[in-house]
């Protein structure tokens, strides 16, 4: 976790949080079931070190939940099937739950049809895409998702945003595991920033520019212009553009530019594509194809000595037991937060 | 078309190009039709302005003909089939047709089952992934596909090239036309490095780094290390990554590793996916919804006065007139050995 200090964050044990955060919930509307799957994601993705997506998010969810953006007892529902495509509403309930339902849909339609597509429309924030990701590549398929947001990116040339950074997953099954990317097209979410400022620390590429225009590496001036750098520059900023085209005309629903004229992140258009990777025909095993890939990877020579060469959510599991074990790390003033709630 | 002077290339009518390339194919074994499509296929790309992987292409494309790598007349065929996926076998036979096949095949998969899907092992390079996103979008499918290639790229914090820069293309239908990305994970191609080169300019953007490992916008001293910069660094070099193990995985066939092995650049590993997009249900037609997301990211403001905020693709059709008009920009001394093959 991005420390600003030991002081500033507490580790609890990962059943003390999943049991407040679904009390909390039940508190806002939530039936048991749909709080306690809810929670189990916010407590996954903390212990996955994903923080920023985790239990440090949830009182901006419930606050969510108060406003009326996300009805807590909303169900998806399915608008129109076209073969293993299906265009789902997300009749703006919780993001994870509606996240969950169109990838196991997904999976249905890939185990019948090879492969299987659902899109949401009107659906809220999933948090981490990667979630899915890894849901869909336990059970044995590969996942293809992505995420409208609200502005947040500049088009390349262009000071003012009105691009998303529309999250992109990747994941494959590996081991019993997977390997997940879960990308945003920024290069540094605005929260990553503001850690690097409290910890007054330079970003270690440029990530944005000061107000002069310039190209930087201080979060402090890029929050300023708000103008965040897409990954690639004009690359990052087009495969945003056409992320968002697709997702919107796939589910139907609001883009990029639809949802910040509500100035609320809220109404976002998603993408779930499964594919029944196992049927497939390989001449070598799926774990043998990708332990030959990543041995090569692995035999990069590093620019410093002794440093190591990593793939893609390499180190979740490694977090992931650590924080089992020693609990989960929450901004002390959050835990605080949400014990009101 | 990266001018070194106007005396380096000359323009040609496009169907005199044609009458050539036809010819030198059918000289080294294709058929008429096959050489005719494939000629279209150069050409085309040329046309469009994408001339690193046209006709300035071809000599090196016949190289390969005559090496043994590509063959002339070989089909794909399809191997396996699971519902609307199918992993087809290119045989070695010429990539741009073979893409052609993989393409309209997957055209055909989605117009039955919503969504199609085909991937090729053992095909050869595609040259412009667009072309068959373009293909796709002008019949009204959406396109997803991408491909690996020879290792060209470091990973992120290595210094030698184990990643392809694994071209993907998203497209999507427009008015007729079609709104295409066609994007490597590198920031610049080697070509394009050399073109800035022969032209003593930097480059807008860090490209690489040189060989004391500083990042660099000089192109000589990138192309001396050999060290390209993924977009986004490390998110560049992820999904290099997870494209490389998803394309080998789906298609059965060799992953960048196993291309490189040989020093050619042959064997890839392809996918191309087609959606059916005109029988989903939008609440506003496709064209409304994208001029809805255009006309937004054309209110950007420009970051220097007067510059034109532009979307993937937007100048192709303009290109496309002039090049039918003026004649087709070929370097010199690439029209010369043609004129030889």
């Amino acid at each position: 976790m991005p420390a600003l200090g030991n002081s500033d964050f507490i580790k609890i044990p990962s059943a003390e949080v999943e049991a407040r955060l679904v009390q909390v919930l039940i508190n806002h509307g939530f039936s048991y079931a749909k709080a306690k799957t809810c929670a189990e994601i916010f407590i996954g993705n903390s212990l996955d070190g994903i923080y920023s997506h985790g239990v440090n998010r949830f009182v901006k969810f419930i606050d969510y939940v108060k406003q009326g953006h996300v009805h807590p007892n909303h169900d998806p529902v399915c608008k129109h099937r076209i073969g293993s495509i299906e265009q789902w509403d997300g009749k703006s309930g919780p993001g994870p739950l509606n996240a969950v339902v169109a990838t196991d849909r997904a999976i249905e339609l890939a185990t019948k049809n090879g492969m299987g597509c659902v899109t949401l429309a009107n659906t809220n924030h999933w948090m981490r895409g990667g979630t899915y990701g890894w849901r869909a590549a336990k059970k044995g398929f590969v996942f293809i998702g992505w995420s409208n947001t609200i502005a947040n990116m500049p088009a390349w040339g262009a000071k003012d945003s009105r691009l998303g950074n529309n999250p992109l997953v990747l994941a494959v099954p590996y081991r019993g595991e997977a390997i997940v990317l879960d990308m945003a097209m920024s290069q540094y979410s605005y929260g990553a920033l503001e850690v690097a400022q409290l910890k007054k620390e330079k970003l270690s590429v440029p990530g944005g520019y000061d107000e002069k225009g310039k190209l930087s590496q201080d979060p402090a001036a890029i929050k300023k212009s708000w103008r965040a750098l897409p990954i690639g520059y004009w690359k990052g900023a087009g495969l945003s553009l056409l992320l968002d085209i697709l997702a919107t005309l796939l589910s139907g629903g609001l883009s990029v530019s639809e949802i910040s004229k509500e100035g609320i992140e809220s109404k976002l258009s998603q993408v779930f594509i499964a594919i029944d990777i196992q049927k497939l025909e390989n001449f070598k095993s799926i774990a043998a194809a990708i332990d030959q890939i990543l041995e090569n990877y692995k035999q990069s020579v590093p620019d410093e000595k002794g440093k190591i060469i990593r793939y893609p959510g390499e180190n979740i599991l490694k977090t992931r037991s650590e924080n089992l074990k020693s609990g989960i790390p929450v901004w002390k003033k959050t835990w605080e937060e949400i014990q009101r709630l």
